[in-house]
């Protein structure tokens, strides 16, 4: 049944997410993986940068093509660069001829400014921002179908906005009064190192951050703007985040734990099964997302290798407090996993295709 | 000259906090360690379940002795016990006799319903909670050099009070309008393995804790109201705090985040030098507290194996939020290494004798 | 096509290697899993032991059935125990009407008393040992497909002989002249903590592992009589082993770093290509071993989460020594991935079924 | 009592050997420390590289001079470079005006051209050579107590001679019959991430060493001929080893597990008894020594943080094969602690001064 494969190219297919993502599509039903491109490994067979993948990809030699030389032999092309290049070498052209499915920063926020502002370096298509889909693949499930922009989201922002898009929507938020500004929601993110990516660095050296935890870019991590932005557009109104990122010593996995004080007069007999309810209610049929019994609350252990999104959500009556906490792998359901998931939807295949795999515990 | 010389007995030399009192006082120039208690391991010598020590304890053997018959041999008693026990075993005959420094929970709380709620257990001597000194050095110096019955705070409750006593001493908290329950300060702490302690159980398997992270406890766990009650006495106002622990894996350290958002009326010029300059005035001349320059925060790496709390701090502008980060080793400035400092502010010795190793790293 | 499916009972689920067997049974296409028995969890959901599992295992509950409970409704039944057990619960009925494979340590020895001296135990059905069939895969293909006992190779015991047969085979050994004894193969093997089980302990709680190295039952491993009596098979002689385990600080895998110095009249121009050879020409064709190229050598991260066995060999030339390493993944090529391999081998499946995964890393 | 202070120099004070020359000098009684050099961070705050300090190391600023430039202001200058620099910059002159102590490899093997073949690089002052006094302080104390030029041995050297000398010095190694190699004695050697230093590699990067075990430059690594070199000293006769060293997923700690396999013909009557009876003469009286009971062996945890050595040895009568293991942490007793025990020899202080650390568990 040839007839129903398409072909996938990689660009950055030797950093943690473009493994992952020849990981999962080696396997896929649907896809045939023609291209894994690298730029410093160049001329390198790919299983002399992971050794995991030998006998697998053995007849794999890293290849360094642009997207405009991969769109005419690619039906998918995924992009796993750092922020400021994708922008750079996508064009209208290119998205006419093939979908392209960036796991980068660069189309992900709709306001130019707002990207040139967080990210510090000049948008190279600009132009394209309207164009691009949010690839949240549970909440944009019919843009991302017909789609040839696919943004998908950061790591730490598809744990936050899935942990709380129904307290959202239902309103569950400070919101400010005239001229005044809301009271933020608490985001209290960890995560594992991998998030950090592959290349060499002093702060990735393991013993700078085995045996250690810190937080870091408290108020500056350039994640918070694309949470915020997706939950405005969820709540309809303005909304601030407060977002403070952790490393912890372990290769994968984030958790996220929120925090939202309700105010005095808000919901006064609001309980934990209310709250449950809400996000039963809008996950429904979510093969990835499990919304866990009360009083159980995430673990990264339990998720990790899995496409799987865990969330526990309780009120705490004497603080009037709602805690939220979700988990993901980073690498997949917050990079490979969800940019596979978003191709399956793109393509008609079935959701779960490649990504069907139960946590490897421990 | 031995004559200054006191008798040291430690109730509980096995776990990771005795153990930790055991390798501070050896080398104590003041102290001459007399009893090394265990019940589990009597008659063991102390090298066999600690391996580190051989040679250094060669002739210790663990003997199983209660506070009362120690009293007499002991000028200073440390019981590090599970909670519940030492209220049993501690009487107004004992405390004449004897200092005691007590490491567990059940001499902190001042209110005995408060801590027969938390605890589930009966307190075993209500009439000592008022003669009870909390034994957080910095903040109580007077107090704890006349006591003969000092409660060691809690791990978390160190980290955490200490890293908001200025921010709660200049009353930047949410108060409550008449009627009405104030906001919570949020407290994210995020602790070692050691901290769950040294008694076997599938939670703290080798397996079922590394590569993951979990939030446990969420508003339940019991220094919540240790860490509340002492705020609320800096304040001078009720308080309440949203206290939320995550286990990662690592041996030591705890990271306390403490949030507090300003409402919109709250302070509207405040800057991070004015909040730094609070923590600066509190603690100048406090050898253990390092109030880290602006735009560094604390890493449980810089403070491992040493008495110092590193405290960072800054108030995020864009969403008026203030943002207080501490750093401590658990086992040292969160166990014993304060109830070596206490003991030193009691009997008059050099506050930071034992204590002034530099923290170990990598 | 209900016709090739076959019903499979563990005993013994919520271990380590349990868990498992159900994570990759639950995908396997010719198998349905009817029982996951506990006897410590009887009536436990088994989602509650394992959060891995939620979703896709929501509706198994822990039961406690013995062998000959099961026997009528399954097909085969995989035995995940303590040793000890097992050869008290099968006899020849229950081998009559389904498949036993065994991954604990009781129908591996051929010699009863050598089980009895090295496991301590009395063996509740030696009658059974001439019947039982080794489950090396690779080498033991042939009986595999026949036998109703399969005794699932140790974890060390996999990844020694398999690193080591080619070199027996050819002779590359030690041997002992008349009336002395020969040099021993020296094996210095490396285990993740998973190998140790799950059940609590204090020399597996995460503290007492972290961060540390140690060997362990230095020359009284129960996997050296089962290493040395397979690898006698092989040569045809007899052979002694130096077998050091040694505890390592990560959840799975296993490394085998293997010595045999060669006596000086022996093989007086051999080189590494000719021992590669021996490799090559043995394994051609294995699909979950991997002959690595001249000058790599094996790191667990390549196999973990697969059914894989990576093998470095070399020879040096200045010691005249051969150094053969080998890595597998305790857990799967070690326990349950050859099991499910075996269970593969012996009903006529594909033998990569449900055994294709790719290894995760990192 | 200033008098008595001698001046010292650290060459190289942010790598992690120098930092923890640094620890260990900033509590040494006789000892100002006057520079701290690096070339990397030169005019930056000492703190602003290693956190640890804060406080204790304030007033710090990195310099970079030469060994000529510190010669006249410095009684002692510490050498913590990369091999190769310090041949280049050391000569008779500075030898003359003070002592240093090269933790680097130039000054360790006698042979130059075994130097420059293992090492790859031209010897800078090869007539030095035979000037420089191996620094293993328990068998070189009365050449390193007149010594300028101290050569501290390498972490891997270090525990692989202290763990092999008594047997060694006994003639128990299998010796040569004439025109033959004798076999080698066997070290399977265990390090943690930091021996491999602090510059940024991927190999050091968390995710890279984390969860995983490799062995590396198997046959080829250059504290190979270093220990041969000094073997052979002590044994008076050919000897040949063979060295393997792995890396394991952990900060600190060395571990080696050596094996000498009795010939036929040797010692039929020997025991574990007799063993350990060698390693108690040998070491009678050595403060940093510790051989084990019989039956417990070491592990890294133990020794963590301090200067001890500890060994366990056994004879496994069934394979006629002696194992001896050692355990060293890698930056003390490895590194920076065995260079402060020289310069404590050396300058006639207390050979335990700054070193008296109690290992620190967990």
């Amino acid at each position: 049944m040839e007839i129903n494969v398409i072909k996938a190219g990689i660009i950055g297919a030797t950093g943690y997410a473009g493994m992952e993502l020849v990981r999962l599509l080696s396997h896929h039903p649907e896809v045939s993986l023609v291209h894994l491109g690298s730029r410093s490994f160049e001329g390198t067979p790919y299983v002399d940068t992971v050794g995991s993948f030998r006998d697998a990809t053995d007849t794999y030699i890293c290849k360094n093509a642009t997207p405009r030389e991969l769109a005419p032999e690619c039906d998918v092309i995924f992009l796993a660069l750092p922020h400021g290049i994708a922008s750079q070498h996508i064009d209208e052209d290119i998205l006419k001829s093939t979908c392209v499915i960036d796991l980068g920063a660069d189309f992900r926020l709709k306001d130019v400014d707002m990207y040139q502002k967080w990210y510090g370096v000049k948008h190279g298509s600009p132009h394209l921002l309207s164009k691009s889909v949010y690839g949240l693949s549970e909440l944009e499930r019919d843009a991302i179908a017909s789609a040839n922009l696919i943004a998908n989201p950061g790591c730490y922002t598809t744990c936050s906005i899935l942990t709380l898009a129904p307290l959202v929507q239902a309103g569950l938020v400070s919101r400010a009064e005239t001229g005044t500004k809301p009271l933020p929601i608490i985001i209290d993110a960890k995560s594992g190192v991998s998030g950090a990516g592959r290349k060499e660095s002093q702060a990735s050296h393991f013993c700078e951050t085995n045996e250690s935890i810190k937080a870091y870019k408290i108020g500056s991590h350039r994640h918070t703007p694309e949470i915020e932005q997706y939950l405005q557009v969820i709540s309809g109104n303005p909304l601030a985040v407060q977002f403070t990122p952790h490393l912890v010593p372990m290769n994968r996995g984030i958790l996220v734990t929120a925090y939202i004080p309700l105010q005095s007069e808000q919901n006064p007999a609001i309980t934990t099964d209310d709250l449950r309810d809400l996000y039963i209610s809008l996950y429904k049929g979510e093969k990835f997302i499990r919304v866990l019994p009360k009083g159980v609350f995430p673990e990264t252990r339990w998720v990790k290798g899995s496409n799987f999104v865990d969330i526990g959500i309780t009120f705490d009556e004497r603080t009037r407090t709602i805690v939220a906490v979700g988990a993901i792998d980073n690498l997949i359901k917050g990079a490979a996993g969800q940019a596979v998931q978003n191709m399956n939807i793109r393509f008609g295949f079935d959701e779960a295709a490649s990504l069907d795999a139960i946590p490897l515990f421990p």
